[in-house]
This record gives C-alpha cells, structure tokens and sequence, in this order.
C-alpha cells in the first residue's frame, strides 16, 4: 500500500502551501548551507544552532559562542568564518557548539521546524538519508532552501536525487509536479553533473567571488551515513548515523 | 547585445520575488484558463474581465454579464458556463463582454497587471507571443499561474517552450534557474508530449471530473496569431494581432 506521500517546495515563500505536520522535512541548500552542514558533524561539531538573521548570530557572538556568518557567500566582519564546508574543519568544530547564519538556508530551517522531524540533506549524506526516510515510513517533504526565495537548480536536483532514491520503496508515491519536475531535472542533469551545474546562477555568484572550489565536493554523494536533525532549537547528530 | 532579460515566475506566490515593471509579463494557466481566453478571442469575444473572486463574479452576474466561473474545474451554479476552451464558442460570446473567475489564472492575471505590458500566453498563440517579444525587445517575465500556489508541469513546459523561441533572438539571455528548468523539462517532454502530460496533477484532476477532453486541444500550437492584452481591468485582442 503506497501510504507514505512525497513532496517537493521549491521555495520558502511556498512553504506555507506544502507545510505537513506529519512529515519528515528535508532541508537543502546544497551551495553550500546543507553540504557545509552535514561536513561539520562529519568532523565532530557537537551541536549547530541555525539563526535567520544576522542580529541573532552577533548577539550570540557577543555572548562567546563562535559563530558562522555569511550573505550573498560573503563573511560576515563579527564571524569567525563563512560558508564554506572547508571551514568546517575538526580543529575548528570538534566537540564544539557553533551559530551558524546564512542568505537561505539558516531561514529555511526555520521555517521547517513545524514538521514532524526536520533533517539536513545533502549529496553527502543522500543514502543514508533516503534508508532513514523508507525505514519510518512517514511522508517526505524536501524543502529547498532557494536563493531568496527564489528556484534554483541545484537544490531542485538534489530534490530529485532524493525523491528517486525513496520512490524505489513501493510504500512511496508521489502525485506532486515539483517532485517530478525536479526527478526529470535530476535525470537529465546526472550524466553529467558537473557540466549541468555549470549553467546555473549560483554557480556563477560564487565564481564571481572565489567561492566556486567547494562545487564539486558538494555534489560527492555518501560521504557519511550521519544525518543531522533539529533538536529543540540546534541541530544534533542522529542517534545510530556515523 | 543582450539587453532583454527572460524570468519565469511558477507560483503567483513568488511573484514580488520577481516582478519587473519594465517587463512584458506572459500569464499562462495551460489547463485550462489562458487556453480559454485565447479561444474566446478567436471566436470573436469583444472584452473579456478577469476577476479575481467569486464575489465579484456573482457581483457582474447580478448586473447582467455574461459570466464564466468555476473553482476546482467546476462551473458555479450562477454562472453561464465553466473553464472548458470549448465552451467560449462563436455562438455564445462573439462580440460579447464577459466576466471570467478561475482557480488559479485570473488571480494571476490581477497580480500581474505592474508589468508594462500583460498578455495572455498558450500553445495556440505560441509563436505570435514569441514573435511580438522578440519585437518589442523588452525583458520577459512568464507567470505560471500554477496550482494553488504550487508549481505545475503543464505551465512550467509552456514557459520553457516560449522561451526557448524567444531566446532564439540574440538580444534576449537568461541567468534565472527557473527558466532553464522550464527549458529542460519542456526538452525532455517535447518528444511526446501527450505521453508527458499523462502524468501531472492537473490531467488527473480533470479526468476525475471528466474534464480531460481538452488537454489534446490545449497542447496544439499556433492556431491563431491573436494576443489577448490586458488594458485596464480587462482583456482585449491586441491590434494588429489576428
């Protein structure tokens, strides 16, 4: 019996329309937010507390944390570093709790948490994500993070990946046009992913100000089985994922 | 020189993220609004007023217009008649006034009225709409009227077929995600579009209420060189266009 259902919102600003109390909601921001994320616990952080603004993450720096800061790819002057996954390394986070701001994705994550459990998803992480998902059984709904509120490619693609990998178990079914749309979008693109990303905005906005070197390391799928989930208000490693 | 910008915008919900006063703006709702207004101007409709509420709808009606209404494919018990292309024949609205509320495309068509110019685009004035675009020279925005505020497939496949015609001429570009998302999937269903539209929302929405006898019609392009403009708070044939 196909009970589970699978979404797609390809926008915050379209939350409102998709929002499912019952579902396990995928946030991603694969440049560089989720990725940037899921390499973070890869490397041992303790606890990651996602702010909308940047208000909330200089008052958090005021009182000692460190903290992550940036809009439109550029670091914030109060934070300690920016954006990047290659930020995130063990020296700097291992057995740390950081604030972490950002243009889309920190918003987003927000805006996730009336779902039944809130994850981050990324191509590093994308089997482990997509077994997690079958095994509880419950609707999915994929969350791209945008770019101020706008579709963009690559977390569409992601959304496919994702959607494609769950849709295998016949408990799943979709009858939504964003999950099939960003299914085919994936489908064309994943012959050659690098080429495809080539053409889209972000890539282009990070080139713009020599950000561009993480693009290919955010697209390297099951680099971990670690999913990092909502917990109150800051993002933990599950229990059980490496 | 690339001068001329092409967005699509799919969900009327994201429209303030995109709206663009210079731009000519292309309202589309495939199945089945923007099919019918165009129909309705080629059987000779004078003026056609979009309404945006049923309210206002009843409102026209009580006034003593002709009124086409109807809220989830379904015709409201004051109106003449619903949303099918088929009904806006030459009999019933030559050189008529009629007052028209939909679902999705004519709240679209309000929301759109801060652009320089409004004109109702469907694959049967596709080439006339691309050809007036590339005239003018103007930036395109194309709104998909979509779903509820959710994105649609039928809609996006029309954006992505218009502007691949328009981005022909090389003073247009585009840098929006949406737009070669819209191209792509509309590359990927062009080789057998029927077969493609058998699998979004909408086509099963209408065959529930045996309303799918249109899709067929709504899909064939070029049947006519008319544009429908807005001017004022109503449509009407655009000069010159046939």
């Amino acid at each position: 019996m196909k009970e589970a259902k699978i979404e797609v919102c390809y926008s915050p600003a379209l939350f409102p329309f998709y929002e499912n109390h019952e579902a396990i909601v995928v946030v991603t921001d694969i440049l560089r937010a989720s990725s940037a994320i899921v390499t973070a616990f890869m490397n041992g952080v303790d606890r990651i507390i996602p702010v909308g603004t940047l208000e909330e993450a200089r008052a958090y720096k005021e009182k000692g944390y460190m903290v992550a800061a940036e809009r439109d790819g550029i670091v914030r002057d109060f934070a300690d570093f920016g954006n990047s996954p290659y930020n995130f390394t063990g020296e700097k986070v291992k057995g740390k709790e950081i604030v972490y701001s950002t243009t889309n994705g920190t918003h987003a994550i927000h805006l996730a948490s009336t779902g039944k459990r809130v994850l981050i998803g990324a191509y590093l992480n994308l089997t482990a994500l997509a077994q997690f998902i079958i095994k509880e059984g419950r609707d999915l709904l994929v969350l791209c993070a945008g770019w101020k509120n706008k579709f963009n490619l690559e977390d569409t693609l992601f959304a496919g990946a994702l959607a494609r990998k769950v849709l295998i178990n016949n408990r799943f079914h979709t009858i939504c046009d964003a999950t099939l749309g960003a299914m085919d979008l994936y489908e064309a693109a994943s012959a050659d992913m690098m080429a495809y990303i080539e053409k889209v905005a972000q890539r282009h906005r990070l080139k713009k100000n020599n950000l561009d070197d993480v693009i290919g390391y955010c697209h390297e799928e099951d680099l971990t089985d670690l999913i990092p989930v909502l917990e109150g208000y800051s993002l933990v490693r599950m229990q059980n994922s490496r």
